[in-house]
């Protein structure tokens, strides 16, 4: 069977996250019910990240193994189509051909996601659902240096959410970088992989050193602490993009090329 | 009594467009209700821009007159409170107190729009409802050039609605900027006035030139034939936002000054 990786961008708003459940209707099973439609198959679609409800996409990557050969463009402009008819907020920006080897999941070497936060006393309609609305001014250049506290290899128990399913709480922080522009400010995060809610406790932790309640001797005391009652409050998801995933390069056959080093 | 002068952001997503009517909710009686909540007083507010149903509005312009003097960061706190509490994507970005002589719509020396269209052949469920997707590649360029042919004094009755309630068809256009940054097109078009419809005409005619069916004689031609079935179809009112208006300089005393010549 021939497997395809997907591009997908999604608005997570009226959705409950990436992944299929029984009760809400997920991004996930809306791809899957697209696929359906277009050529019968009944699938269960890997993908990169398990984003929660509210949180959404620009660069999503799922792979489908389709018991017939279709083309890209085919494929894309099939389920596209199907999604629009159903008046889904997801789309798919690129099909390709891969190998069996390729997994979404298992083969991604990194992962990047936005969190943006809109810093200005009034409210922001033209922001909600897109961006975390805080009304205190935030010092980003003191979140930024804050941040950085929290790059390397570290236990991160006191930034994952007690649900997380990750066998081990030790993660390799690669970047987490905030910028603001105007009234945005930007977190960047980058890692191999995440815990559950890393990265909205990050944010929501850093919001802390941004109104100045906390510094960042306090980012490290966290850290350091292991626990997950000493993170700040946990950022709404509704800020939240994951914006690329990161692959071996792969050749034409689908086989994985060692990388540079 | 007292006059202030608001400044207003809204997603005119789910409004029936800017001014109050019988049917429907609009940007108007949302903050009229905002304002009587507040203080009491029923007023009717004078605004720079009628948006239609679905426009967005990033600095519309209205104003006010209240029967007691507040402060103007009083009047803006309790106004967006009493909005977010009443679920409105409306948002009070600014309030000052000017002289009775300001109005709002008379006083307006130039208007600013921006109409964003998202150029790119899968769904933008990220841009829904923010700019229109057209699906066919535009040429920019192509558009800009046959938007300068728009430029100066003309009867745009082509481009204006056939209920358009302006008494002249006689406007001067200042700008009409094409520019495109990856996926997004940036229409960008100034006037001290707009026919009603004018700039979504505009747009729609400006993508027929930017997917090849029109040029820009076509556009001129548009134009010199002062008729409105000689329009390309009307865009969607969700691609356009009002983003500015100018007034002439005023004293602290709210008198008008002269501009420098």
């Amino acid at each position: 069977m021939p497997r395809y990786r997907l591009l997908v961008e999604y608005d997570g708003t009226s959705y409950a996250g990436w992944q299929r459940q029984e009760n809400g209707h997920t991004v996930q099973a809306a791809i899957e019910q697209a696929i359906f439609n277009f050529c019968g198959d009944t699938i269960s679609l890997g993908a990169a990240g398990r984003t929660d409800s509210g949180v959404h996409a620009c660069a999503q990557v799922a792979h489908a193994d389709l018991t017939k050969n279709w083309s890209s463009s085919k494929i894309r402009e099939a389920l596209n189509a199907h999604l629009v008819i159903a008046g889904e907020a997801v789309s798919i920006l690129n099909v390709e051909l891969v190998g069996d080897g390729f997994d979404a999941r298992f083969s991604a070497t990194g992962r990047h996601y936005l969190y943006r936060i809109i810093n200005r006393r009034p409210p922001a309609p033209l922001e909600a659902h897109r961006a975390w609305w805080v009304k205190k001014p935030l010092d980003a250049e003191a979140m930024h240096d804050a941040a950085q506290r929290l790059i390397g290899t570290h236990d991160f128990t006191t930034f994952r959410a007690t649900q997380c399913q990750s066998k081990s709480p030790v993660k390799t922080l690669d970047r987490l970088d905030v910028t603001r522009n105007g009234e945005i400010i930007e977190i960047r995060a980058s890692a191999r992989s995440f815990l559950h809610n890393q990265i909205r406790s990050f944010a929501g932790t850093l919001n802390e050193v941004g109104c100045g309640r906390w510094d960042a001797d306090d980012v490290s005391a966290a850290l350091e602490a292991r626990d997950r009652r000493a993170c700040g409050p946990v950022a709404p998801p509704y800020g939240l993009y994951l914006i690329g995933v990161d692959y071996p390069i792969v050749t034409g056959s689908g086989r994985e090329m060692p990388r540079a080093p």
